[in-house]
């Protein structure tokens, strides 16, 4: 049984489909809503409403941008040898704020999980496949998530890169800095291992 | 600096003016919506449009409700004779869930707080002053939250109400029922012991 209003019943429902939003939250979010100015309402729907509108993918690398191509493939300070694939736009924004990466990205959108019927033909590989000319790109770098999905794919992609003569490297894997000994998964601490390097 | 399309900036910033949402739910909130489809989205943006244009405030309990008398105040069954006076309309739900109370509500929308510069105008007091009708009303029951300003509310309230005879009674203060004595703090443990009741 409901005890609140038809509209306030809608809108809670509408704000628990979000994710990492629960019942009480939801609540809470409609009535913070119900509170508000219209003004601050409309300026609210006007973000949703102009982000669906005006963001687009790159058609380069995948990126969600205003505008095509996205500002990193634009930037003619990046190196357009190197490029670093992600399974998701908001990798490139974990990799961004390192500072560290100079080159470009592609965005698979997905990582190949066959036990959810994702094939390679799911993400945007062969996209993937046709930006990299010998000659321009000299090393693939697959960053992406190092769980049983995202290691697969590494490996499916780096077996369709190396033959056409690029260098293909896999992001390290190992214990977080900051992280402990003590509370390290066994099988991270064994990569951690795998990888080490002489200081 | 932002790492963002404009684009996606200004919803992240839309969605982190809400309460109880930080910087990384926004941003999970935002590529859930760029993730969504148009439908989806158009409906979630219904579902805040529709709250905004149907609820009003009931003219008799400044209930919110997308009719006017609220359903609680139209129901015939509800005993008009007995008013339980709350601060929110959230409290109206809390009280409902209880199954207890049958008779109507008043809500006051907020509480007096000479700190924060609400006085006894600023809220919905004399509306509740002219629904007392002596002849109508036999009860008020003060259900203001337990704090500082609810208790001076609930006072001030007592000494306007019973000059017209109708009784006044205040919400019980104690233990929460599952709580413990151990952690429960002096103050909830000093009402806890002056309501005790014979058994």
């Amino acid at each position: 049984m409901s005890y609140y209003s038809p509209s306030i019943e809608k809108l809670v429902e509408a704000f628990e489909k979000l994710p990492s939003i629960g019942h009480k939250t939801a609540v809470r979010l409609a009535f913070h809503i119900l509170d508000s100015s219209q003004e601050e309402t409309n300026e609210f729907i006007n973000a949703i409403q102009s982000a669906k509108a005006n963001l687009k993918f790159c058609s380069k690398c995948f990126n969600i941008s205003d505008t095509d191509p996205c500002p990193i493939c634009a930037n003619e300070k990046r190196e357009k040898s190197t490029i670093c694939v992600v399974e998701d736009v908001k990798d490139i924004i974990a990799m961004e704020k390192t500072h560290e990466f100079k080159g470009v990205y592609h965005v698979l959108h997905g990582s190949i999980s066959p036990m959810n019927g994702i094939g390679p033909e799911d993400i945007k590989l062969k996209e993937l496949i046709s930006r990299l000319n010998p000659e321009e790109v000299k090393e693939v770098i697959l960053a992406t998530n190092p769980r049983v999905e995202g290691e697969a794919t590494a490996m499916y992609i780096s077996k369709l890169v190396k033959p056409l003569g690029i260098k293909v490297t896999r992001i390290a894997h190992g214990i977080p800095v900051g992280g402990d000994l003590e509370y390290t998964d066994e099988i991270t601490l064994t990569k951690a291992l795998e990888g080490r390097r002489e200081i």
